[in-house]
């Protein structure tokens, strides 16, 4: 049978698309693909790229409606490096960190963060799933 | 200011843990990678990693709580071998596609259709945001 190589898109809906767009721009950094007021950003999350929507208007879309309402889900894979930098650097922007997890090695950890619209996100260092597999 | 470097995980949310397990393993073909009796199930898409929950019971997470509801959305990478395959096996799987988009280069191409709980997932070749970006 054929394969899925990956994944390329992963979605998340948000409330306010320019409070998103501050918040996936100017805290997160990332760099912006596409926009279309009123309905979608998109970002390039290094290789990957992020689709974030608002629900109300995707919905409505003729032959492929989609949308969800409430806290959604994802998360990001930073270096081992950059990953303590992000904590200092969250709380600098007065972006809570709502739990941090220790895996079961000391050097897998994650931060669990909120966007402006409740989706829990994610910084996590490389080689979590390897580990558990 | 530190990178996110990627997207290690994707999340989406269904009605109906046993009904995604047949769905996602058996007719998308992808590796369980982890489980969670009504909870969740984890997969490899490849080197990236896909969480399928149940949201009423992960809103339950005390101190991480999240779950969406509605039609969430992801899309698939193939090789372009194996996209015109994904057709033929999808339709033979009963699986309906709801939509096929030609981009604006008639080898960039998306094949869209639902998973037992409605969320729309797609079905992509290589290279369509390179072309646009």
């Amino acid at each position: 049978m054929p394969k899925l190589k990956c994944i390329l898109e992963t979605a998340l809906y948000v409330k306010n698309l320019p409070a998103a767009e501050k918040f996936y721009s100017q805290v997160l950094g990332l760099p912006l693909l596409a926009k279309q007021k009123g309905r979608h950003l998109f970002y390039w999350v290094g290789r990957d790229v992020l689709l974030i929507f608002y629900a109300p208007k995707t919905l409505k879309d003729k032959t492929t409606p989609h949308g969800a309402k409430g806290p959604g889900h994802l998360a990001f894979e930073v270096s081992q490096k950059d990953y303590g930098l992000w904590k200092k650097y969250l709380t600098k922007n007065r972006v809570k960190i709502v739990e941090e997890v220790i895996w079961k090695k000391p050097n897998f950890r994650s931060i669990y963060f909120r966007d402006p619209s409740g989706n829990l996100l994610e910084i996590a260092t490389p080689g979590i799933w390897e580990k558990i597999k």
